[in-house]
């Protein structure tokens, strides 16, 4: 698509718990909170180190990721515990169009280009694409999650 | 890279009352809320927009789009406003390592494949990779923003 300037590529790689999909019990997606005490490393590449600057200053991070095991996008796709099927962009599922997935972690320390992080959803190995960091924009206090109990 | 397993490409396309970067007035991105009332659409284009099912129900969704006019990435870049200059991390500039944007916009309603929406920071013309609902998850109330005043 000659809208997008230049392929995408990894500047980074997590490191987590959960080796394989397979390891994530699908209870805890289903919980808000069910995530907030997995502990990991985002790890970016040695040519990006750079770009970290500042980034200490931050409690809160966007990890913007590449579903690199996901298979073939699905426009309809059924979430765990659910019986019908849902858009995929009223979904956070793998299934996308594009396979990029966005979590936002907590910031525990840095060393180097090794970040430490909590609120890992990902697997080990998952490419980073970006890290930007959490704002005040990004606090949205009131909000409604439809089909999302 | 080949951990990515797909080139990226728009889904849809953001119609804005800006139509071109020097049309957002530079102190508008100083106020965390000076965006609220930029109104536009997001148009989906026809062959996805069978994902949009059940999109209706969330009164906020995550953008994620391409800075398709964004030049050569830089690791070091300088805020407005600022004299020094900051890890592009820990920055939302358009001069990042992969070119992609995110932004939070409140759905103000859907008709077919065009959806209304409130809070939008991007030109005429960015293509949208993916839309993503908001969720709990994605709500952290305390944080601290480093440089950011």
């Amino acid at each position: 698509m000659s809208d997008i300037p230049r392929p995408f590529t990894a500047i980074g790689v997590v490191h987590s718990p959960f080796k394989r999909p397979e390891d994530i019990p699908v209870e805890m997606n289903a919980d808000p909170h069910g995530f907030d005490a997995v502990a990991g490393e985002i790890e970016i590449f040695p040519e990006f180190e750079s770009g970290l600057k500042d980034i200490d200053g931050f409690s809160h991070l966007i990890v913007v990721f590449a579903f690199h095991s996901a298979g073939e996008p699905r426009l309809l796709v059924r979430p765990p515990f659910e019986t019908g099927v849902r858009g995929v962009f009223a979904t956070r599922s793998p299934h996308r169009p594009n396979p990029v997935g966005l979590t936002v972690v907590k910031l525990l320390g840095r060393t180097g280009a090794i970040l430490r992080v909590s609120g890992l959803d990902m697997i080990e190995g998952t490419p980073v694409l970006d890290l930007k960091p959490y704002t005040v924009k990004d606090q949205k206090p009131d909000i409604k999650t439809g089909w999302i109990k």
